[in-house]
């Protein structure tokens, strides 16, 4: 697992200006606070400047700016995070796959896998289903008939891609989550209970998207869910059926939205943030942690609709029992304010 | 995968009264707004019947009512949705499984299983398992020690339903969900920290259920976790130990129940609705998105205890931050009541 | 299945007290109201006391001063529900597992797996991998390559314990849960996109630590994400990357810390409650259910954000109408009461 770069090599790769010896090796990444000697840090909020006085890192990416004072070897670029953000993958210790088919897993022979394909051992490909170049599907997933992954898919292990849902190139998708399961369809029926609504459509996901880890996005009712390019989904995710979602845009953790609603593009739900079905949110807004939109939004901007802040709950109770006099309260005030004039 | 069935078979299969030619082929479902030749239609929300107008589906299903002002080819019943609900599985593009037991599966020489079950590829089915008739296990899944699932049980890939848990018939179960792991059950213990209560108690589920993906159902304490017939269950549901829900009820994405609550019959917890736990919900309630109910209802209704909507985050901040000043405002608005008489 | 115990073992393994028979059989435990013949039972909440008079348990598990006005047999403890929470075991109806590997796991040569290790079906031991003495594995699940897992951890079916992650000993993790899937780091890039962050660190978890199902740990972005001993986490909670959580903290349903969030010793977080990134938590804190701590805590106590109860809708919607008003009111209010001096 060892890793070792020369710092010329990295400047190389992300296109830096090298300040230092290019011959240097650097086998690691670390924040200033904790890099030691050989390893590479980066400043990419302000507020810890103050850390580069003491950093033990071998080298650090700064910005022009940020190198005018700093003595030490760095790499100079114009966005250090970004430049971390590209260096990582060197860095990432997580198992290289060669290419082949584990001798367990079960491929229908119906099923178009490429050569340079890696699966692991007890994956499950159906009929039908079609792997493009370079995808690696790690052990124990499931791979539905006629489903159609682009080139360079990676799953990771105990996943489950229904039937026939579609997943563009570079598609990353984490462990335990379950993309195109049936969305939630019933029709009240004549007993008072409910008629099951088969779901027709399916999924469709562009390229370049990364689903976190125990999330799900339900094959669409008649017509497909379909996420955009850049998309990226945290754990614990809902995306319901017949949603629609723009490009780039960024759903953290236990944030959903219910049937048929669409996000827009460069759309952020922070934690938990939720939207109801059947509404649409425009581009370009962000809803804060635990915020529920419950009507359309079309104007671009920051959304919130939960409490600020905790309390100590003897002194919240307080207050939240007021909130179903509200009402009352309003009516009241504005009683006082006539009787005033 | 193609679908193609006559007019007429579809308004017997329906009940429905035919206008227009029998033999006419009808190969898709789809909305008013998309249908196209060859696909049947439905009307089902009112505010839809303009798009009646432009509709290029082959054929409409529609109420008698609806019909009178139509001029095209319909099937006329009394409830088109339902009428969509009950024919959607025509249409199911889901792979039709046949019988037998995939040769990697491994099924305990102890397991009673049907004749005319469907194990997939890796499917374990532990010690004195019974799946009855018609049972359906897609690959990768796990049946622990004594499960029993009664008759046309369909459980997706990568299920887990554990030891002794008991299923009714045509339960349908998506994939990731797991039924029967342990309720979080733990005494303080004199140490300052916590011993586990081992979970003797099962979960019981009964007749045509519908549990959506990567939700979970803890088994009991000491008696069951009991889930009533015809209860749909949407992805991300939590049901904790020894909860009880009547027939019918319905719980979308998120919600949840503590342990020990009890939801009556015809109930609707909403998305992320939630009920505290040891407190009993009685028949005919609705909890609307994001509501959490901390006491006990006893009268049918819908109930709420969300917000209404998201506000621009400015705006919205000045606001949250009043909610602490709450009981304050409500004492001096009473004082200045006082003085005023 | 049939477990079958001596009053007097019961006892000496308790370190409790017997009055009666210590041949009695006892083959169960029950509640109060539901125990019968050869059924052990315990007082627990004095407010089920009463039921006492009407228990047909064969003994019950009381305190000393409990058991003064209680004439049946009894074993007399300082803490009845302790004593039942530390004999669950004997009566849990989970299978015993052999040592063994099954034939269908797939083990690679380079891990490390000690002769009394259970790895049921369809287990996958990748490269590297360490198991320790008594350690169980059930069927369908993943240990990825260099993971260490302590003696006794006891892990369900369909489990995936990513690459790296280290828990310590009597770890429990339930079935559909993730540990040490990639934290949710993403760098915006040139294009207005996001360029993925490898996460490079790992996850940690202490000695006798319960996690439940469909809960998922995120692997840390350069350091670990570290979970403390004795920590209890329920099903569907969100730990994300780089959290810390001290000892013996108790995490319920729904509950979730963003990245970098950092909880005390002997904290709760109830049902739902949630804590935003780069904030911390002191010890002994409780976050009542749906709570959000958008700020750190650093006075232990009790915690709250969420509305105390739901309200039918209706009389509901015209005070959370309100809220959006609230500036507005507390304004006016003071205003009235300027006017009034």
């Amino acid at each position: 697992m060892s890793r070792d770069y020369s710092l010329g090599e990295i400047a190389t790769h992300l296109t830096a200006q090298l300040r230092g010896n290019p011959e240097t090796r650097i086998t690691g990444l670390n924040s200033l606070k904790n890099a030691s000697a050989g390893q590479l840090s980066f400043l990419s909020n302000p507020k810890y400047a103050s850390q580069l006085g003491n950093c033990n890192a071998e080298a650090v990416m700064l910005t022009a700016e940020q190198a005018e004072t700093y003595t030490g070897d760095c790499l100079i670029l114009a966005d250090p995070y970004l430049g971390y953000a590209k260096l990582s993958s060197w860095f990432d210790p997580a198992p290289q796959r060669s290419v082949g088919i584990h001798p367990s897993a079960v491929v229908h022979p119906s099923a178009l896998v490429k050569d340079d394909v890696y699966l692991g051992p007890n994956v499950v490909v159906e009929a039908g289903a079609v792997l493009a170049s370079g995808c690696q599907i790690e052990a124990n997933s499931f791979i539905g008939a006629r489903a159609i992954l682009g080139e360079h898919c990676h799953i990771s292990a105990n996943v489950t891609l229904c039937h026939g849902i579609v997943l563009g190139d570079y598609v990353r998708v984490h462990s335990g989550t379950v993309i195109g399961a049936d969305g939630f369809g019933f029709a009240p029926d004549e007993a008072g209970g409910y008629q099951k609504i088969h779901q027709i459509g399916s999924v469709e996901i562009g390229n370049n998207v990364e689903i976190g880890a125990c999330s799900t996005i339900d094959r669409g009712a008649l017509e497909n869910t379909i996420i955009g390019n850049g998309v990226i989904v945290d754990n614990h995710v809902q995306i319901a059926h017949n949603v629609v979602i723009g490009d780039n845009s960024a759903l953290a953790a236990f944030s959903g939205l219910a049937g048929s609603a669409t996000l827009g593009a460069n759309c952020t739900l922070a934690g938990a943030a939720c939207v109801v079905g059947h509404i649409s949110i425009c581009d370009n807004v962000v809803l804060t942690a635990r915020t529920l939109a419950t009507k359309s939004i079309t104007v671009p901007g920051v959304y919130s609709s939960s409490v600020t802040s905790a309390l100590p709950s003897l002194e919240w109770r307080k207050n939240a029992a007021r909130m179903g006099q509200l009402d009352s309260m309003a009516r009241r005030l504005k009683d006082l304010e006539k009787q005033q004039k």
